[in-house]
């Protein structure tokens, strides 16, 4: 605490002895005019206010109120593409609206700190991304009325705290039916947790497109990992390395899709000529595999602006009007998907 | 501004109704506690004194010596994996440290601009990534002895500024001579541009090491590209779709050695048998290409660290012992790299 008080009286005797030089004066006559005594001439106090405002200085005692909005963005750690995806969104989305972002993660603080933390800081508000929410904390946003977003959130949160997410549903079936649309009957899918509302949804809209489609759903072509790499490595070589294996394979997330595209390199299977990988997420790693892959796009532009315009209304004392939107996916085609070989379609 | 104003009023408001009902008082009660009046019981002061602290409040005229420390952290943009690991380092060290970090970039606001920022937000002081510092911002930085720390500056900054980057030379030898060890002669490189001070690093270090070696410098096997995904896979399809081609490529970034990977894909050449690719970062997507990459890690966590800390006692009036300072890179050898073919090996 002192430690603050210090580096900002330094800073400040930095600042202010720079202008005495450059306006010619002594500190002590930049002093004055920063405390609006009147013993300086007005040409002098003109010229060192000019300097003031040209350096962004404010006067302490005035700096509670000059000071600049900032939202608190907390996460459960900073790992992962979805990750920066979601920080970009949110810091380029506010940053339009002259607001500054704070990034947190849950790892050193709980989310209970953190919420202590933004009133500290004297922010504006707190988005909390894919979390689960204690039901304390829940009623403890509630009853104090913080301004709290909820971005993905792994549970469902009680009715009036605001949250956002995309259309993992929707999104899905629109996945499984590309892969349907291009010849696959035998496709497989890398789920998500099922505790996850995201990862559940995904695979929800998976069994929708195949039943839409007539086709059975076949648990021995399902494997539940968490969204990373090397748990769907894995995973992905169990449903790969055996004699009827899917022609398609529809990953809950790039870091999934990543690890089944190793899966069949490591099992000498071409993609995507013995097999399409489908994804889900497009973060930059997406278009940067080997084949790119065909994915179902988020929209973390949109969903950083919403997230942050939800926030600065709660924060104003506005309640939003609904307290869950679900932005819309969208469909991307790259390299990773093709028909299904003629020899393979003809077995089905 | 009077939006600030007004969300800090109405979260405090919220925060002080709510403390009233948990202790079972009027909201007037709880404002002369707030007010240090002494016309409450001792007990019930203690009572709420305690809810206070709980939840964090801070009287808003003693908040400015109480607020947290807070730094900036400004890049040039939030894409590629990169930044990720960037801020990864520099938000999990602050926090370690109690340090709250806010991030920014140089598309909406300049340098110039972000300095002032910092000013206006309180802040300890700013960490600028990978950014090209104009004369006159150093000037200034100096002059005003503003704390300032440069992470991996593209253009060589003032003496007095300090400046944090890893070993770009000596890394891109330990990558190189990792090729050569393997049986590797011919070797191309997708160098960065030669404008930036670690592009051009890393390309000396692969001179350097091949001359160590004895192989003469073809810079027909050299292409510079940005450090990212889509100029690489071009430029590398170039220096692969030919009879002599390289038995291996080294990148001067993961974003290159991707594209690398996917060139040799589109060519049918498969890595690391036909090709080996060795790349240099070691981000995420390194370990979760295909095949993953091996590489040449940046220490980016230690970076991090080193940049909080040096920005830390410079707020604190305490210039840092130097103003320049490398830290080591290491060599991650995963599965994009092997002996050359026999016959390609015995062509050379």
């Amino acid at each position: 605490m002192t430690g603050t008080a210090r580096s900002d009286r330094s800073a400040q005797y930095g600042l202010l002895t720079w202008i005495a030089g450059e306006a010619g004066v002594s500190l002590a006559t930049v002093s004055k005019v920063v405390h609006r005594r009147r013993d300086v001439s007005e040409a002098t106090r003109a010229r060192i206010e000019a300097l003031l405002a040209e350096r962004g200085y404010v006067r302490p005692w005035e700096s509670e109120a000059r000071r600049p909005r900032q939202i608190l963005a907390v996460f459960r750690d900073l790992a992962g593409p979805y990750t920066l995806e979601v920080v970009r969104g949110i810091v380029e989305s506010a940053s339009e609206l002259n607001v500054h972002t704070t990034l947190g993660t849950t790892g050193r603080r709980s989310i209970s700190q953190w919420l202590g933390e933004s009133v500290a800081l004297g922010a504006s508000g707190v988005v909390i991304v894919i979390s689960t929410l204690a039901e304390q904390d829940q009623h403890r946003i509630l009853d104090q009325r913080l301004p709290v977003v909820l971005v993905d959130p792994l549970n469902a949160p009680l009715p009036d705290i605001p949250s956002i997410g995309v259309t993992n549903w929707h999104g899905a079936t629109t996945a499984v039916q590309h892969l349907i649309d291009l010849g696959h009957r035998r496709i497989g899918m890398l789920a998500g947790r099922s505790h996850s509302l995201a990862g559940s949804a995904r695979l929800h809209g998976y069994r929708a497109a195949l039943a839409e489609a007539g086709i059975p759903y076949d648990p021995g072509l399902v494997r539940a990992t968490d969204f990373d790499y090397g748990e769907a490595l894995r995973a992905a070589r169990g449903v790969l390395d055996r004699h009827e294996r899917p022609t398609a394979l529809f990953a809950a997330s790039d870091a999934q899709a990543l690890g089944a595209l190793e899966a069949a390199r490591q099992l000498g299977i071409t993609v995507p000529r013995e097999l399409s990988v489908m994804s889900f997420d497009d973060t930059l790693v997406a278009a940067m595999a080997s084949p790119p892959l065909s994915a179902v796009r988020q929209p973390f532009r949109e969903l950083g602006q919403e997230a942050t315009r939800v926030l600065l209304q709660l924060a104003d004392g506005k309640p939003p009007a609904t307290t869950r939107r679900e932005l819309a996916t969208e469909l991307v085609v790259r390299l990773s998907t093709a028909p299904p070989e003629a020899e393979e379609h003809g077995r089905m």
